[in-house]
């Protein structure tokens, strides 16, 4: 294989530009403010696509956001690999936290990136490691060195849920066909840890929506003699976890996969300090679910969140009032074997059930998706695992994520092969935080990397045939 | 005394018209954004003092919103009567909840207002019911029938808490002295109901924030292994009542007044259908402390309420955060003999001291005041009943209110005398709420009824000495 590292250090600078072109583009799919933005940013992706070499992109309209299909097919009888990535992003929020503004990027020195990091919103999730692939795809076709076909498919729905994807794929099938999916849409341990992600967890997304009296009433007229939405939701939520931190919702825990003592105490081998843990978070304790680690508290146990809350008067002073109504975004991470449709109905039933009268409650599902696991011993963890070794010069560890990418486990369902998850970000990266940011060094050691899986994975299918 | 009913049918319009121009301006004291607007209004309240006869008026600066005073004294000899109002309004939110600008007065019909209700915000509260007093005493100036001394404190910032009113009041004892304080910020119990609110709650209002994480965090890569803010936040809330509604704060009905068999029975006698209650605000059944009805739930039982709350991603979409603070807004009504510092610092030690490991509580006190009772058998509050029996034919009904005025007991201590508080509002006027309104006959029969108090009073007055 011909010398990517020196491709790559040759055409740094215009890689960097290149990204922070499109990290410029603000494309928040979750609000409709920035539609033109999303729409723009899937313009770029595909020109992107072309001159890396695709011989074939299309801009494949959809119900919502459009998804960018880019392929370069060499020989039918060669393996696919099918490149998923996705183009929009996190809303920035709350801005008053990012020390530059979230769209205009900034390549500043951390004490993790000696290099350099790039601070912006979608910098690491995923803009920048999707564009590792564009990058590495590039340096293939103009040194001929591609050993496969490819073929990208990148969206623009993945932080709402991906609502259309499913619509897309169960339509495109033979177009989408391919021999393993490839992501980068995840973390390793640290830079001189490389980790594959072997687990994700499913998702649950609900809001609910608690109405009391049929206005906002003077609290001292009022007040003690009616339900207050806001303290009923504050009891709901909170009686949503026993004194164990367990999820009280009946049947939550039926289908949970228990993993063994011997699977346990090979996870807990990851490296991981819980002081630094706690210090790089500014708090003096974690806090979890009774009788498991950090570690598997947030990656094999399912989980309940509020991701927000809102009611009454939150302006400036004080409001004597007691609101109509309250609402919350609440998400519930899911481990293998949960049905993430089954849980929003569990969960619907039981937040209805435990309405106190004197209010009415509406559970409104926004999204989900199922938990995944990638077996170690496939062929495309295989080659991500040689390709690692070749560029690190160390075995990467399996690792389970508590994040979620739903539509992991619908690529295995329609389009029936494996995905390798190999994130090149890092926990500290900020990814849905204010200063989001991704190391110059890991974005070119992405990029460095991708390619030896292509040759390690045509090479291991070849063998099989 | 001469036909004050004649008069009052004679200026309707004009009456109107002026208190719909005080309405318009929107003094909203809660928001720094309104400042010039509220000091307007305090110019305009001095103009209409003056026209209506006041032989001194001033605006007298605070550190805070200016009060505005007026005084018609004449001769030492004969009683004072002190009349306090304020010209500042609550914020109109949620804006879309109004049928019309809260700040653009429209007068409508309504089943229980046949003669039509003036719709905006500040109408009822306290716009509309101090400008009753302006207009009485233009009638007694204008018909050489005043047969007393009146001073009028008008300030602007009651709905924030009066926080400057204390400061003013004790470098203006002098100025202030009286015989009676008059005050219209409170309701009757119906048209065909005059009522006098004898007892008020006091008020403690506090701002608490909780503190996880130093930053949001993705709630796939952190859910269930650190405490979520908000989490913790509904959780620390739900634990204030216990499974009878009772507040959990350790001390805080050490010192509440409990009220006879005797007088409960008699505060039973009131008019009043729970039926009716439950139907105008569309609620299918009420909600409070054990052991206690609803009447007495809402005026002589202590409560606690959240007014606002707020953390996380509460915009459009979906957004898989854990947030790093969460916020509540929360007051407290008191009863006589609860001093509201104490309470305020009983909160504060218990919301902290009931904070897990993982988070940091901050609890901001915001403002307060003490609870009130006024005698039956006080000469102010003879000379009231005597007044609505000459304009309402009936007797009014002595009535404890859950609202508070913080100021009442303030004056007590200050100025040494009693507060008559005499209100024409109906609950269903919506003060705090959107749709505010304050019925038009209700407007002309507090300026009718005032006068006669001012007659009774001074005759008792008299007779006393």
């Amino acid at each position: 294989m011909k010398d990517i590292k020196t491709y790559v250090d040759k055409h740094q600078k215009r890689f960097l530009d290149e990204l922070i072109a499109l990290l410029k583009i603000p494309s928040i799919s979750a609000d409709k403010a920035y539609k033109k933005e999303v729409f723009n940013t899937a313009d770029a992706v595909a020109e992107r696509l072309k001159e890396a070499g695709c011989d074939l992109v299309e801009i494949c309209e959809t119900p919502g956001y459009p998804i960018v299909y880019g392929e370069l097919i060499k020989d039918k009888n060669l393996p696919t690999v099918l490149v998923y990535g996705h183009y929009d992003v996190q809303p920035p929020d709350p801005l008053d936290l990012w020390d530059s503004a979230p769209f205009e990027p900034v390549i500043k020195k951390t004490e993790l990136h000696p290099d350099g990091a790039i601070f912006a919103r979608g910098a690491c999730d995923d803009k920048g490691q999707m564009y590792m692939h564009v990058k590495a795809l590039e340096y293939m076709t103009q040194n001929d060195d591609l050993p496969c076909n490819v073929k990208f498919m990148i969206e623009g729905e993945e932080e709402v849920g991906s609502e259309n994807l499913g619509w897309f794929i169960a339509r495109n099938q033979e177009k989408l066909a391919n021999d393993v999916i490839l992501i980068s849409d995840t973390g390793m341990i640290a830079k001189d840890t490389p980790s594959i992600t072997t687990g994700l967890r499913g998702l649950s997304y609900v809001e609910v929506e608690v109405t009391g009296p049929n206005r906002d009433l003077h609290s001292g007229l009022y007040g003690g003699a009616v339900a207050n939405p806001i303290n009923i939701l504050t009891k709901m939520i909170a009686s949503l976890h026993d004194e164990n931190n367990h999820i009280t919702i009946p049947g939550f825990y039926d289908k949970v996969e228990e993993l063994s003592a011997e699977e346990r105490a090979k996870m807990a081998e990851a490296p991981f300090s819980l002081e630094n843990y706690q210090k790089a978070l500014d708090i003096d304790s974690v806090y979890g679910e009774a009788g498991y680690s950090t570690n598997e508290r947030n990656s094999i146990r399912p989980t309940l969140d509020v991701n927000g809350i809102w009611g009454g008067y939150i302006g400036e002073g004080a409001k004597t009032v007691i609101a109509s109504k309250a609402y919350a975004k609440i998400s519930m991470r899911l481990v293998p074997d949960q049905d993430w449709k089954e849980i929003t109905e569990l969960f619907k039933k039981h937040f209805e059930s435990i309405a106190p009268k004197g209010v009415r409650v509406k559970v409104k599902p926004h999204h989900g998706g199922q938990a995944y696991v990638t077996p170690i011993d496939s062929l495309g963890y295989q080659a991500a695992e040689k390709a690692y070794e070749k560029t690190f010069g160390k075995t990467p560890i399996p690792q389970r994520s508590g994040g979620s990418i739903p539509i992991v486990s619908l690529f295995e369902r329609e389009l029936n092969s494996k995905t390798i998850l190999m994130g090149f970000g890092l926990d500290s990266d900020a990814i849905h935080s204010p200063n989001e940011h991704f190391g110059v060094w890991n974005f070119f050691k992405g990029i460095e990397t991708i390619p030896h899986f292509y040759h390690e994975f045509t090479k291991l299918k070849m063998a099989e045939k």
